[in-house]
């Protein structure tokens, strides 16, 4: 085994037209990335649900959603859960777990269900629970830990 | 609170330029989007070392390598320590972990060090540890649980 | 700090009583120690949901429910629901993660809910939420990862 | 299935011999049931490095370590390790996890190394890996992460 060959296991070809096409990208583009075309559905104290019809833009090489997307999504949607709970700041992340069950392919529909097990003065902490909107099947399940009293250090 | 300063949370506006072009990225770009302008530094059995310097496309609200960006590259490049050890899949996730240590800043140069703990016929993990460049500081640590046996049903 | 201070910090001492009553317990003495007393209140395919009064032997030193004694409870209550699913084998732990979110104190009585999220043939998946009987407030919330198919190595 | 199988899968018996020993144990007997005759071998700032030969009562039904036991570990040893690092307080835990890759038999000799990641003022995190003595092979690893702050509230 070589660099070459898991260079090649990435795709990644320098000078490729994929490459030129990321570096032009703007700051931040992760975010928009993941949650363009996502719909917020429910909005409660501590709890936010949205319903999503997954790109191909975030298929992994199975095509099936990335793994990394799901991350991302545990990510951002825990902290609208925080931020849906009142609290001033949604802090930074102290830890984010993700359990993959089953795989979810392009154009399904999916919901994604955030919400907060507590919110307290300097800890807050969300289940995000992803579950395909045609059977109800939960296909992937996440916490994400935030510490939020970020005006004194972590 | 409403679904409106929500979606103002997100920064989701329809319509919008950042829109068009989310809309118009080929499929499965979450992968070049991550590991992009990434060196390979080291390829040993079962362990990859990789460095970044973090672009401004991962970073998150307050400018730091986006967590969502972390955790694809514990998947990536933990999949990629797995396919340094020989193994015949890199399989499917089971499980990702990250404990967040400290923020990194765009163009902050970091170090990937990606270890298998274990490559059995089934189950696969590994360890991925997030350095600054710099310092040698541990500033992110992930877990990737993979299942191999693929042509069997998880 | 030299072993000696560290030794304090776990107040053991050689050739003390408690030193001789652990040595003479029986085998396998965990499973009993956490789980006597607990009272089964429902079962259905794929959960469990028990109820205790938390026992003094499982408090720590700030005499609370001890972090170890609730990991130690989402594994044996995690496999409980997978045998509740029909499983014919409920295998070898994979991962197993707790988010511990309140205290609980001696004598307060818990819920304790274990659900399958998957039960598939090679790999299944619990969640295991602690509320406080009274309050209905959850207290603590873990994960439980389990390989099925031990008859073929993990 | 009903409560009494899943009773029996318990072991469960009403008015046992094993009812009556743990109904007379002393209250906080989790901790020095799990570490008792485990050796501290060698002590750093934010390191500590113990040697323990797995005693049968910490055994599972399948006579190897017991999951449970394991993460008590994790959560004992990661607080020795903050504690070696000088923190005034082991605070309070907020999340464990555990990766298990390997079985570790009763009599075996293992080594738990835990090692600090972060000391902050408010968090801390311990990565503690389980290895076997004699080959030096990884039958685990977990990773603690403890709120310090605890005179405000978590």
């Amino acid at each position: 085994m070589d660099v070459e060959s898991v260079k090649r296991y990435f795709k990644l070809e320098d000078g490729s037209e994929i490459e030129s096409l990321v570096n032009e990208l703007p700051p931040r583009f992760l975010e928009p990335l993941t949650i363009s075309g996502i719909r917020v559905d429910l909005i409660e104290p501590g709890r936010v649900v949205c319903t999503m019809k997954i790109p191909p833009r975030l298929l992994n090489s199975y095509n099936s959603l990335h793994g990394g997307a799901t991350a991302t999504l545990v990510d951002l949607l825990g902290s609208a859960a925080i931020y849906a709970a009142g609290a001033p700041s949604v802090g930074v992340s102290v830890e984010i777990n993700v359990t993959y069950l089953d795989a979810a392919y392009a154009d399904e529909e999916i919901e994604i269900d955030s919400r907060t097990l507590r919110v307290g003065k300097a800890v807050a902490a969300v289940t995000v629970e992803f579950r395909k909107k045609k059977t109800g099947k939960v296909f992937a399940i996440g916490r994400h830990t935030k510490y939020l009293a970020i005006t004194s250090k972590l």
